[in-house]
């Protein structure tokens, strides 16, 4: 299989047609952003840490019965995946009050929520990627009311598997968001990725940040945290 | 009946105790806020004019099947209502971009939606009335589900009657803002106003705005349009 053009680059990753139908092939970035970007920053090793971590996490969520787009993990920093349309919805699951939602409700951060929440965020950078909720996801004809549905259930679906996967790692899932793509057979299928980039993890005991949040709020070890979370998985940190 | 203490002062109006138990005897005034208070005003003879603007549009409802808090003016500036328990989500129904959507979506204003649109926002000044999804409004303990499925069927038909009445006055009913309350025995019923503070009306041939966002985007003629809106819904100017 060969790399070809770029199709796509994002923040943390760069996507590119292969020579393969049906395949991308991603590359991960030590490109760090917070905030819509107006924080940048590169946090060593990151592209690295955030393949293996979400190689883990996707294979994971395979073997337990929820098909995504992971193919293979090729090289340190590149995994083959499967070709789809990304739906510009950002979908974020929370257990625990954390950032926006804490702000949003008036909530201190660290509180466990009575039911799991879901939100909607149109994914545009331009606008600052707005909350949005099942009427406007309709006007901007993102989703049909059947292929929300779907994704609210895989949503939850994989909120079950990785939380109860990182309670035995003495890791709490706290929020995270996802992607989802649309497959040419039309199926909706988790894409993007699921690392420290795009989860709240907490250590179960100490409740210490172990994720992008210590970039966010300049809370320093950046790094050792992303490769703490891979040392829990079960990865090699010797990347 | 008598009008007894004061149980709360508002931006626009101030709301008593009365003698007669199950009544709240409310006050509007004349000032005027935008942008969550921070800009701040007095539209002269505001009070009087949403009055019985509000008087006019609650009559209507009642008259059309949908009970509100409504009983009777009492004043230029007095009406007496059923005494009901606000529930703090503000509900927003939506024909045609404008305001906040507009910015959301990055859609221009004036386009007509492919179909209504409705947000619930949560009422609570210091955070600035955020929009809430389901989710939050259940967190929040604000409304069940099955409370908020009324309120929506409300909304739609508060919509479905307004609009046609107002198209009969060559009016457009861009967009309005709803607040429900709780009654003693539990019923949840339509509460507070429907005036050019709560509405965007624009005129249907012109497309005028004659509502507060002559106030909002200092547009002038302000107490004009608020007049123009009582006249054309056939209440007496002559206040």
């Amino acid at each position: 299989m060969e790399k070809l053009e770029m199709l796509y680059e994002g923040k943390a990753k760069k996507v590119f047609k292969t020579s393969e139908s049906g395949t991308y092939w991603i590359e991960y970035k030590d490109d760090a952003t917070a905030f819509n970007g107006e924080k940048k920053g590169q946090i060593a090793g990151k592209g690295t840490l955030n393949n293996e971590i979400s190689a883990i996490f996707l294979s994971l969520l395979k073997e337990k019965g929820l098909d995504n787009h992971f193919i293979k993990k090729i090289s340190s920093t590149e995994q083959i995946v499967q070709q789809v349309e990304i739906i510009p919805i950002e979908v974020v699951v929370r257990n625990i009050t954390a950032g926006s939602l804490a702000k949003r409700l008036g909530w201190e951060e660290g509180k466990e929520l009575p039911q799991t929440i879901m939100e909607f965020y149109y994914k545009n950078d331009e606008l600052g990627d707005p909350l949005i909720n099942q009427d406007h996801i309709a006007i901007l004809g993102l989703a049909t009311e059947e292929e929300l549905a779907d994704i609210r259930n895989q949503a939850l679906k994989i909120n079950e598997i990785l939380n109860e996967y990182l309670l035995n790692k003495d890791l709490i899932l706290v929020d995270f968001k996802l992607e989802f793509g649309k497959s040419p057979a039309g199926d909706i299928i988790l894409a993007d990725e699921i690392s420290p980039d795009t989860c709240r993890f907490w250590d179960a005991h100490t409740k210490k940040k172990l994720d992008k949040d210590r970039f966010r709020r300049d809370l320093g070890n950046v790094e050792e945290a992303y490769q703490e979370i891979l040392r829990r998985i079960g990865g090699s940190v010797n990347v």
